[in-house]
């Protein structure tokens, strides 16, 4: 037997016992990631990478709609560059890598690995920014970034991962405004309608606010552990950075004005919230828009006459509309342990074609989302297949909302706040205070995950200090 | 005025004066790139940028039909994986950027930034290859990669580029060398039908070929000022990395066996080809399949009632068929200037609407390769602008594969050598021997690209020994 077989039949840890260790056997089992000789790097594997590829895509295809273009700037940072911004440099210093030497030299000045790239794309900005014509400037980069992280956890937090970074200039504040939230919404609307995830959206306080912006928003989702994940923010930089990098444009009025700014992110972090959001105790749980294989055909009785033809049809058919499918016909593990190994690799659809089926003019479909079996009609294959696909795409996002709300509660006092804390959300008010936000994740684990756009009067007090209340605040412990 | 208006006006410098400089101003005017404060590291603007995309949509398509998965390994090596292999250290390790600090502490082990990823995934291969079932495994991955070049240009040579690295393992000797042959081959169509270049395919000799193979195959192209470019390179790597690296299955036999590996890459070299193949004195000159427009509207006297609506209507009515269209509706240039710019950009084709047009019910249509003029009525727009796009693909294959007869020439002695390697490819005959290859260097620049499939019989002798010839050889002055 090969490892692959010896591999499949060993236990997955349930999520009620423990989470985090359902997490680890997931991302392995599934063949999603593997552990790299390089400490807190992680090998991203082709079904893991696969997932990300639909990502990308889709959100490719809203950026360019929405006037964006892609670029690529280098992997290195002179240290100068990223000195110029205070606030920026106090962020990120202390957890960059430092390239010294480059072919047998010392190099005269050190450089560092992007960990984002705002200050060498300021720096090229400055140049090409003239007039009021080159506004707004709205480019984006997909790239790796790397921040030498202490602890470590595949896709959720790694030295290196994946992402993309938006990066825009504009002529005026309420532009850059605009841009910030559209971008978010550009985010949210993907989440909901692509990865299945009800995010929530609002602004970070100003401690949680992205080093070096004037404002963060963010989009957060709630895992099925009850804690948050920051699944992507949208930053509002004013002229944080046009300033120090002299970022100018002549004006149609013939004045020299700075420049107005944004940044924005998502990284390979959504496969790991993807993961904790949908996953269940048979293992992944992929919503079909982003699930590298859609139905996967599971011929039964392979070796009867006929079996292997209509399944070849069958793929041949469902292709030719446009599903990612695939056709297990290796003769070396029975229909059952192939079951298993597509359920726990979170394929949406099972497709069982056997004799009888053949016979009786049908195929069988098992949804993964809650293994309902419907039978369905040669004459209606494409057609009905589609329909479920849809169909589980809804019935993910309906049950990941579902989840939400009974994880989601509100407190006007901290032993409401401590107990809701454990299960989810907690939605609770606050003064403004950094002290307060301090003080609460000390006593509970939990930090401010956002002030939602839509605020509910839930008291008029501050949940800690009993002061004036000044935001109502999502609140949860966060991955 | 803007900069830009005002940069547009400049010369380029011409072809024949020095082809180093046009290709210099190229870059820069068409806005495909620009310099970065880090020297040796470029910038890929969106234009640039947008080829690439191309390129690597083309190419991936490809890879997938072949049966390749994308994967991605670590930006990061640890020295000591890089020191396995002896070639391969031999031949890398002078031009690594290291990696000696994370974090604000000093790593234990420096570790560089891959300049190829051989090692790094050898080693996960290790991990992952047990049995004969396991094979072949066939990864590719798109990343960037940093090589400390002494002396670069943009595209052709820079510390860092962009790529893709296709590696492979197989159960015997003879797969890994099909599959070696087999990504040439793929390399080569699509130089030839996406890139509009006729490459020639062969092997490089034992001086020339990467650290590491036991035999590498190249796409070599040349360039208008008759030096070649290596324009992708597939490498038999035989049980090299294999034994050092102990990648061993089980095969059905019982037997533990080293696998056999291949590696294969192109770059973002190839956009630096395609400028020096296909560009003239005006600028750029793109190959329909990769060009990020492939027709420019440009409306003549826009103002004129109706011309800009019937503009608009050509740009729907273009892209619905999967056109990459721009309409070009500045106010602020003139259709001379305009027509200038785009030619300059080298889109393939422009369209020309005005008031006269728009009375005949037609369009004119001006190829950027031989500036001929075309007018299509209205009622054929989609069609007829299809045909000649196809026309511009094949024009430009024309002109290049012409481009190389007239500047390939034999030699069955020095003078003649001498005499053709500015010209271009010399075909001449070869003993075999370093000495030869190194002197034939030290005496007329030329360095060996290939020794072809099919190798024709130009002489008994070695051009520079007159000892017995043993290879038909492709010599030229290479980038």
């Amino acid at each position: 037997m090969s490892k692959k077989e010896q591999k499949f039949v060993t236990h997955i840890t349930s999520q009620e016992e423990d989470f985090s260790q359902w997490y680890t056997d997931v991302i392995i089992k599934a063949d999603l990631v593997d552990y790299s000789p390089v400490k807190g790097f992680m090998v991203i594997k082709p079904y893991g990478y696969a997932i990300w590829e639909n990502i990308q895509r889709e959100l490719d295809d809203r950026f360019k709609a929405t006037g964006h273009k892609n670029a690529y700037f280098p992997l290195l940072i002179p240290e100068s560059l990223l000195r110029k911004e205070e606030e920026h440099v106090e962020g990120f210093a202390p957890e960059v890598a430092w390239v010294t030497h480059g072919g047998n030299e010392k190099l005269a000045e050190p450089l560092v690995i992007r960990p984002t790239s705002e200050t060498i794309i300021c720096s090229m900005y400055a140049k090409w920014i003239q007039s009021y014509r080159d506004l707004p400037l709205l480019y984006n980069q997909w790239c790796n970034v790397v921040r030498w992280e202490k602890s470590t956890r595949p896709f959720l937090r790694t030295s290196e991962f994946l992402w993309q970074e938006g990066h825009t200039a504009h002529a005026t504040k309420e532009e850059a405004q605009e841009e910030t939230l559209k971008m978010l919404e550009v985010y949210r609307e993907f989440a909901y309608n692509v990865l299945a995830i009800p995010v929530i959206t609002g602004q970070k306080t100003e401690k949680e606010k992205f080093a070096g912006a004037l404002y963060t928003y963010t989009i957060e989702a709630l895992m099925q552990d009850g804690k948050a994940l920051q699944a992507g923010t949208s930053h509002n930089l004013a002229q944080h950075f046009a300033k120090v990098f002299d970022i100018q444009y002549l004006d149609r009025d013939g004045q020299l004005k700075y420049v107005w700014q944004t940044s924005w992110g998502v990284s390979t972090r959504l496969i790991g919230g993807i993961i904790m959001v949908h996953g269940d105790e048979r293992g992944l749980v992929l919503p079909p828009k982003v699930a590298p294989i859609q139905v996967v055909i599971v011929p039964v009785a392979m070796h009867k006459q006929g079996v292997l033809d209509k399944a070849y049809e069958i793929y041949d058919r469902l292709k030719k509309v446009g599903i990612r499918v695939e056709l297990d016909d290796r003769d070396t593990q029975s229909p059952g342990w192939k079951f298993n190994e597509w359920e726990l690799k979170g394929v949406p659809i099972r497709l069982e074609i056997g004799p009888r089926d053949i016979e009786n003019n049908q195929v069988v479909l098992v949804r993964r989302d809650n293994l309902d079996k419907v039978f369905v009609s040669m004459n209606e294959l494409e057609e009905k297949t589609l329909d479920i696909i849809n169909e589980v795409q809804r019935g993910l996002l309906d049950k990941a909302l579902k989840m939400r709300e009974d994880r989601t509660t509100f407190a006007r006092d901290i032993e409401a706040f401590k107990k809701g804390i454990d299960k989810g959300f907690v939605k609770a008010m606050w003064c403004g205070s950094r002290e307060c936000e301090d003080k609460i994740k000390d006593m509970t684990g939990a930090t401010t995950r956002c002030i939602p756009f839509k605020e509910e009067q839930i008291d008029d007090k501050c949940i800690c200090c009993g002061g004036n209340a000044k935001h109502m605040v999502y609140f949860a412990k966060a991955y």
